[in-house]
């Protein structure tokens, strides 16, 4: 497939996407956009766009990912810099948006973060945002610029569906992820089960069930990211113990802090599918852990957005 | 319990929530602000607030409930009156907030309803939202004034316990709902169920399960709202046919449309418990639905902000 | 004429005209864009654009009219859905402005609604305005977005020319519309008197009397719309027991709510001319009204905003 | 009368009123702020507020009369200064509002100067503005703060009320103030009579016709404002010709620009009365002006704005 | 050289750089759009634009230069009328932007001046600024639009580049030119010096020294601009006394008020070079002023700007 | 002296300032407010306010200081938990503000991120900022919330002072502290000379001279922050090489990055003195290194905000 690109387009990456960012310059047939992006010694951000964007349409690519703060900082400065310098169209394609899991007030007195950044984006002058898998639908909503919502559970259900397997159930690790289990469990045209954890008393330990039947059969625990992997080990260990016959593992983002390699390299998971929405360090790379790659979803995406076809046929 | 109310304190009601405002005022022991709320022949709402309001904090009890359009219309109009007579604080108190599911783009080019009215309120003047049990928590992130988010599940489930039930089962009709369900179960000390939908092909019909183990159970369905009341009713035919003994049914918002009062009352659903943030007409109120005030729980709300109290207490 | 239409041009139209953007999608030689206008049964709007609007440039066809709440509702949500879905532009052409008339606080505490609902679709998203005879010019000041302010009264004064009546007066039936009058009696080079009503005591009736000579001629009453119809048929009466020969009216927006067509049929007026800024339901068709249509002026708007060309020449 | 201020009031002058201001401190029993308004010798204003307003409640009192832009911008800049100054709230009092008959856009590619200066007023930080007769009362709708609209035609009314002048009629010079002659004839309880002007051919003469009866009566011209003074003028001679008795005239502002003071000495007016919205210099002051002061009006809004007591008694 | 002016391209000017914008319009090769700019006898602007600027980029050349306040207030007018009637993009060209010296707060309650003028023109509609020696360069920061701030320092240089003297210093006559001085010294590959003002005692007399050598050399005297004239003339003063050669001096901005003109005359200064930012009316022509015209560099920027090619090389 | 505090007063401290907010806490008699700040094991950050701050008026302290970006992020965290929360005022005081340098384009298509970072405190929702010596003082306008810019060279003067050093001259390391040099030189009597730097050639070494005499004098290097510490060693060798007889040093903020401490350690410096707005880590206390204490200032500073007094009696 080649891509159409206007004498206006421009793609920039900043620093926590830069493979993902070189892969999809590939596949557009284009050069990234240069521009210097320094820490000078007391850590503030410095950073120099080297090339004319007056009136061009720019997409930069940046996940908001560790080490989150500066990501988002970068961006918003480079956001400040594109509009100063009279970029027609300021594209922001966050393939990882971080501070989702932020998206409410869980106790009073706490802030809403996906909120806030979404604002502190808007207000730095980005035009568009280009995501995937939020970690709630509706922080769509905390922004008033379009947003394009790409998902991720469409890649990873294909990567089941390639191997092959019978005698499915998919699974949802937790009641956030049920979303998602439903949708891929339709697309596999398999049952779906559900975990269960319940605090047994305050402060005390959690118990933890399996809300449906697994025993014997291939389960695939299906979660839009996997940080410190407590929830999905604990989740595999009760299908385990439940009977699942082989435990498969699939979610979007590879956030993977502290113990998570080691805590999925232990457990009872055959495989683990991620996506390199966020930039997996040589370390993280285990046999376990296989990564496909989103960028020729959002380089389908930035084309649509380009050449203003519709972006809908994405979704279907 | 009685109320200290400031020299600036003001309630108004608009035309949604007459009763229970009224309920409201007789708690606190205040009067109604004096505010005609009238329709002009071609439709035009006419609002004229008949007593100053300068520098007073005003609450305004107003559910964005059928007619909807007309409701929110109502509200947007007094916020507009009311911050041009000058007054100091506009609180809006909106027991229920109609459009909440429409929180996200589920397809292209659909709009995101909910967030399209937080804009409208906080563009129109209101200076703080006061609600109960949003359909999805994170609206209270479509807002960038404080939201004070109370919620219903509490006193549903206080009703639960009164009736001293043993054997329970807390099932959630769909997956919009699993995390009522757990709340509620973990405070009733139960385990809980799922009701899964699943679409068996194309355009075709849908597949009920039960998720989860329910027979021989006094089961509770709890839901945050019942609009056409099928969903609800399924799930209850799904129960009985998997054996619960007998089958309960709250939910914070009665919408109740169309055919929604025949279907529960011809379904095996016990009993159902709704809250009156929803006037309740005269032609709905059956035998089989019972109605418990959240005045008290407004009323408790409105003090604490008036008189700069921690409101978190209420959630815990 | 046939209009020249970039590839871009899409327009919609939602409930309230749908007549007239028929008529006017005929004149410019397109298809009405494709965009499901539905209503759950809470009364809540549902609108979903089912084609690409990526892009495009925008106009959307409704009149703020009866339903005025809906009406609007259903416009601002399809703003919204528009600006999510990335059109270029979105131009709101609004045949008929509701809630002109309550444009200044004319007791204290009351709303300026016509400035509320210019800050809801300024803040919705909408890039211009195209309305016809506004209550007030000086609500085109109500938006900092481009308004353009179409004229009905040379298409009345149009339609009397035709009639080649001598001997005419244009009479004014109330003070706001003695510019409208003055204007078309210089069209017609015809002198102009003005109805005079004045309350005779508090709270009592009021006396209504004829400034200016009217007897023998044929009278013209002008005024921008005819709501109820007290007013433009009390002022027949004074002219007819004044000694007009002939009595004529015009009025742009055909408002006509409660008892207005049964006051016309049976007051002492020739002939109504009215426009289709509003959509006339059948039982309101009576022979002494007579429409005409505002489709060709409207599409020589959109023609000029779309093709970039002064529309200046429109008012000349 | 005494009033009582509270510790946080604050009144500052510019350069516009002094004269009024003063008087009005009189009557409040306060002094004026301390603050210097100079210019450097390159035209720029320079504001240096003398004393602390730290939280204070500000009134300021500037008519944005002539020099107009000078005006304008001595009040921005005043409100600036108090904005980073930290006071509490910023009041406006204009008591003549300039600029406010481009209120509209007459012609194609016209801006709204009434419109823009109220964004300005706004966007600089004012947070309430006082304001006497605006030329069109929809002005009130180009704000979003607070407008409290103080009328002058009852003092005008009262002041020929005390000369018991029989055998009145109330006469609008122009289309514009019929609003206001009628308000005036209804409170003296007579007939209102109108000017229509003419423009017998493009660009040729006007011909000037009285619409209504005015033979033998004493005449009141009523206008908001009087700027060169040829319509007023005119209109008194179209009345002299129509055999009116005496002739008065009253209006709110008196602009009085270029020929008006001669043409007013030289014209059938016997006695115009005006108010000091705008400060007469000396040599404006003819017998036949007669001015007098909005400074009871203006302080007694004050108090009521200052103390949160309802401004609408002033009204009726 | 000739330029390439799209279609949609307009230049207007209003009062205060009539000659300048002529003489860009030549270079241009395009005629200065129609547009009447009147006073009304009240001292009230009335601006109309005489021709269609739907969709165009339009530039308007405007130094907010004394008048200052009426030529801000011109500015602000066309704006508003520009953004109206539908201007595409309202591109504001200030040869020289007045109050910029109020750029801070010297003392408690003052204004930041040129961040309000800054902040109007944003709220105004401006969409893009360009600019000439700004007094302090953060001003830049004091929009959220492009600024492009064009240098005149190299202007200068070139003029005494030509002049080809040798034994050069370059003096700073005050603090804020360090800067400049700086950057003019390294092109001409000259030292520098430093003139030191300061205060002997409280309200006393100043000690004027010279810092760094000057005696024997050609001193040139650089700033930003020439008010008053007092700071380049004490400093012309001081180099004399300390031995320098010749005096020069150079200066973007002619403000020139007051004694400006006697005072450079009459002092030891042989030549002082400006630029036409600000019209130099005929009676401060003096020989001994050199005027070079920065229409060159205007027209370049716009040029690059309205093409959308890189401005940066006019930096370089 | 003791310092009163009202009901609604809370003082909250994040990370970057502990032990100075701990200071002022003991200085004003008040406990730090209780809120955690954590962050998860993907480096985001969790804020928790853990006591009610409804109606309070909050005082955060938080230099923007190393680690840079998560100080930002903090910032704008908290206050974005403190609106949500209904905190009254939202008063940040940043000792520090980082990236203060970034506060103009020096080259194209740079961002300006001092103003970045106003805008996005302003959008998230602050409502006062209380800072000690901008790097620029136009910084302030980069605000349009007020901003009390305290100064710290009076602190470091007063140190001077009580020293009793005679024969005194201070010195500007670079053009941008002239200023500041200027100032302190006038209030201790003394001299001033500039540090002059100069670039022989492109990308070659430069030249340091300089300018004005120090021979034989104690010489004072002022500056407002130290960062890697080479501008001020190098200013110190020069003033050496020039004849200085001892050298001392002062600068409000101690960023002190790299090899900073070193240099100074190593350098003809005989004491430098510096402030606490940045926290020292201990690995960076030498004995040459003197650090005096903001507290007391800012704490001044906080009461005089909090009771309503002028604040401007600390600038004098």
């Amino acid at each position: 497939m080649t891509y159409q690109l206007k004498k206006d387009f421009k793609m920039f990456t900043l620093n926590s996407n830069r493979k993902l960012a070189t892969e999809m310059a590939e596949l557009l047939g284009c050069e990234l956009g240069k521009c210097s992006v320094a820490k000078f010694s007391d850590g503030e951000i410095q950073i120099h766009i080297e090339e004319s964007v007056r009136g061009s349409e720019v997409f930069i690519v940046q996940s908001t990912s560790d080490p989150v703060n500066e990501s988002i900082l970068e961006l918003l400065i480079i956001i400040d810099a594109l509009k100063r310098a009279s970029a027609g169209k300021i594209n922001v394609v966050i393939p990882y948006y971080g501070y989702a899991r932020q998206d409410r007030k869980a106790r009073s007195r706490e802030p809403i973060t996906a909120k806030l950044i979404a604002n502190l984006l808007q207000n730095a002058g980005a035009t568009r945002v280009v995501t995937l898998d939020l970690h709630t639908a509706a922080i769509q909503g905390f922004f008033d610029i379009p947003v394009e919502h790409l998902l991720g559970v469409p890649l990873l259900t294909q990567y089941f569906m390639d191997k092959e397997l019978d005698d499915l159930v998919v699974v949802a690790p937790h009641n956030g992820s049920i979303g998602r289990a439903r949708k891929m469990a339709n697309l596999l045209n398999a049952p779906f089960a559900l975990i269960d954890k319940r605090k047994l008393e305050e402060g005390g330990a959690e118990s933890i069930s399996v809300v449906g039947s697994v025993e014997g059969k291939n389960a695939i625990l299906i979660d839009d990211l996997i940080d410190t992997g407590t929830t999905i080990t604990l989740a595999a260990k009760a299908l385990a113990e439940n009977g699942a016959k082989t435990i498969y593992a699939g979610a979007t983002h590879a956030v993977l802090t502290g113990e998570a390699v080691a805590r999925i390299e232990s457990c009872p998971i055959e495989e683990l599918v991620v996506t390199n929405t966020i930039e997996l360090p040589e370390e993280k790379e285990i046999p376990k852990i296989k990564s496909i790659s989103v960028a020729h979803l959002l380089v389908e995406a930035i084309d649509r957005i380009h050449n203003e076809k519709a972006v809908s046929p994405l979704f279907e």
